[in-house]
């Protein structure tokens, strides 16, 4: 029994991919869930497990901007209650129903709140530094890995990995030389790395204004919880400020289907080149190399060398590159406990 | 441990199916069967796994009608008796035995007893109203199913889905109106709606002599244990029999695999165009869109949702319409324990 | 909980299968194992999972005759022990290490010591009667068979699967006539069978010099443990020593993966066409007809009959011919037990 935090704010979609008429049905902390639009075209989110007998409701289908069972024709809103049993004269047994979920769209997420009790809507993350933010031009897209949210979590708070399972595009000297900085401020943290003073890196000099100047190499990963990542790498004129720079400042969503599965959102966002599809296309590219070709493999290797095993139990030996993903860990387990003592019925 | 009813005649394969010479295994409530024919051509049925060293017989051969396992070549006749091992000087141990299965062919059908007691014939299934018919013609198939004959026979039983998962070809105004009627008599179970004195369907229309004439619309199934479907669909003039009208008469029978798997056969029979081949290729296609296409997707991702859990465990919402299935349900519950009272160990 | 043998060499590799700069991650008697060649061309094993994260660190690479896990970049030498962390200051924190297993390469095969005590090369099996000598010669390969290594020892123990399973090429008049002489000699174990004065077959008389000569035709196997098989089949002329006539002589060798999966590595050994490439093909080919398309789908099927239950549990009804096996089962057994005795905690 894996134990999630529930009472939260997940991302369940893009909003580009939530189309009207669309039924996704998508496991989130192991629940299952339809994500569709309404009449309004709002995005809405029930279970999708039909309490008569068993099918999936993204089988079904829209009609009137309620959800019809695809195989009896039982229909829910979105509140989760049936409206309408077919051959049963317009009545509808009040324990026929779906749970619904709190569903909020904004920054062109689709956020769920799993949480049993009523949604919080002013801890819906804010992303707009990323997302809406008239100096970043960005291009979205998201995968399935089979691995933990944990797994990804640790991969994505690490720069150091780069040097290594990144290395052909990676690699920068001076690397373990710069002093690492992580923070930790309430429930962010952050890991950071500035290498001072260097020729501009091959794949970020031909956007500087001046090619041949100096510059500091950064490289940053925030983490918010539950999966949160602000991603920051580039290059700045030696001693001028990030956005002076080229920066490219990736936003990652982790959410996790089961204890093993995640589903995972990312923008590839840059302030530079802006309005050039040419770039979009090299961002979604690059995302693709790094992540679906080295990462991926990476980490659902690690998840089957681990098995089903608890990942202290395995007793893993820790250094100090280590440290930024110990404190998402432990933020994490201090969370979900906490949510337990609240609610100890909640999460099983 | 799934309880199956097991003192009981299942079909275990289309006669036209059990070719001379072939060996077919095949799972039969949990239990490792091989069918064949003996030298006289009679079908057969015994253990397929070797007690020798439980390589499945039907790797193996027939030799003069007695099967040889086609590893050591320890040889097997009808009764499941060794009759020779090789390198042993013509003795055979007398605990070198496979359970041997009655099997009676009879309507085109390999039917099995899968009980442990002695098999009684006077309990074969009777469908030679069906199948034996001068007044039907009709085309056999099979197909394999990974959903318990349970759903399975919920899905049969019930034609209201009709108006849902096959609502682009079987939808009919009306259906719901029509008054539901549901008949017990001993463990036959059946349901039935008659839509009455409306204009003839376009699927049905051309095959009537008048095919303007105002007709009966009706949908019937009816279900024998342990898992023998009749259906029945189609129009007849208004307030004449139904076989002055246009018939679709399917003979469907369900074999548990194991506990979420099933083996399906089915005949498409029909009252109209006995001797067209044409009609026999387009009741094949029916049968493939409705059930290959429409049915079978719906129920694996039943099965799916499930899990493993027992149905009654999830707690399904009943309502009207699943009162026949309901009905099997009981019926088939009540069988499964008579027969383990009079055998305690006879099911596992 | 399957017990190995521990305290044995075990056949991890051919040496030329162990390429320069390759690293083979290879899973034997359920210990995941790195292969690998060090700076000096040495085979070399180390545990697999690196012990930071659980990277298999064949996904890394060879510095200077080290590895470095391909994730973060912690080096580990021949002997387990860490000798970089990167990001640490050249500190390698003590427990940061894997497990380090003996390697010899010998008779173009490397072995591997899977025990937890030291190694006794003394006890290195012995093949270069096979695989090192004038008079033969001879070409190697490898599989992976998903049955229990004990399945495999018992076909490879057993020539008379050949007149039902390989009927086809390996059938011989008056095979279970022939005295079927099985002996053991401390742990060896042989079963043989010749049939005196007869044609010789198609398939050996082209390479006789008198190929119209009466023959003794024989086929032998000889078992050492824990999974080394020198078969021998082959014709002389009549009353003639076995170097006289023509000779298949196969060294096979067993290596346990997990308890229903095994490595199985062959050599077909030949005295005749010494120096012939299209012998050497011949014998791949004739390899491949008789394992990867008679044994091998033979053996997955009894594995798959098996499930997970223990051989004995099934009660196999034992015969004539199964004498050689058992004995390897047996003094497998009295082995590993012993093997529990010493080490009562080595052992899982």
């Amino acid at each position: 029994m894996t134990a999630f935090l529930r009472n939260t704010w997940y991302a369940a979609a893009w909003s580009t991919d939530l189309r009207e008429s669309q039924l996704i049905g998508r496991t989130i902390v192991d629940l299952p869930i339809l994500l569709y639009r309404d009449a309004a075209g709002s995005a809405r989110a029930i279970g999708n497990r039909c309490p008569h007998r068993f099918a999936p409701l993204d089988r079904g289908r829209l009609v009137d901007g309620v959800i019809e069972c695809g195989y009896h024709g039982v229909r829910f809103d979105r509140s989760g209650t049936c409206v309408l049993i077919p051959g049963e004269d317009g009545r509808a047994a009040t324990n026929m129903r779906v749970p619904a979920y709190s569903v909020v769209e904004r920054d062109q997420i689709v956020w769920i709140w799993t949480g049993e009790g009523p949604a919080d809507a002013s801890r819906i993350p804010d992303v707009s530094d990323r997302l809406a933010n008239p100096k970043f031009a960005f291009v979205t897209g998201s995968t399935h890995v089979k691995a933990s949210y944990e797994l990804l979590a640790d991969n994505l708070i690490d720069p150091s990995h780069g040097q290594f399972l990144h290395g052909t595009v990676l690699k920068r000297e001076g690397f373990f030389e710069a002093p690492h900085e992580v923070r930790q401020e309430g429930s962010t943290i952050s890991s950071e790395r500035v290498i001072r003073d260097v020729e501009a890196p091959a794949a970020y000099a031909p956007y500087l204004s001046d090619r041949n100047a100096r510059v500091d190499w950064f490289t940053r990963a925030q983490w918010d919880p539950p999966g949160i990542f602000r991603l920051d790498n580039g290059v700045t004129p030696s001693g001028k400020s990030r956005d002076e720079g080229i920066r490219r400042s990736g936003l990652h969503l982790l959410t996790p289907e089961t204890a093993t599965t995640t589903h995972y959102f990312y923008a590839a966002v840059r302030n530079y080149l802006l309005d050039d599809p040419k770039a979009d296309e090299t961002s979604l590219q690059w995302q693709h190399t790094v992540f679906e070709e080295q990462d991926k493999p990476m980490l659902e290797a690690v998840q089957s060398m681990m098995g089903t095993e608890d990942f202290a139990s395995l007793h893993p030996v820790l250094v100090a590159i280590d440290q930024p993903a110990m404190r998402i860990r432990s933020t994490m387990r201090r969370l979900i406990a906490e949510e337990q003592r609240r609610e100890p019925t909640a999460v099983t």
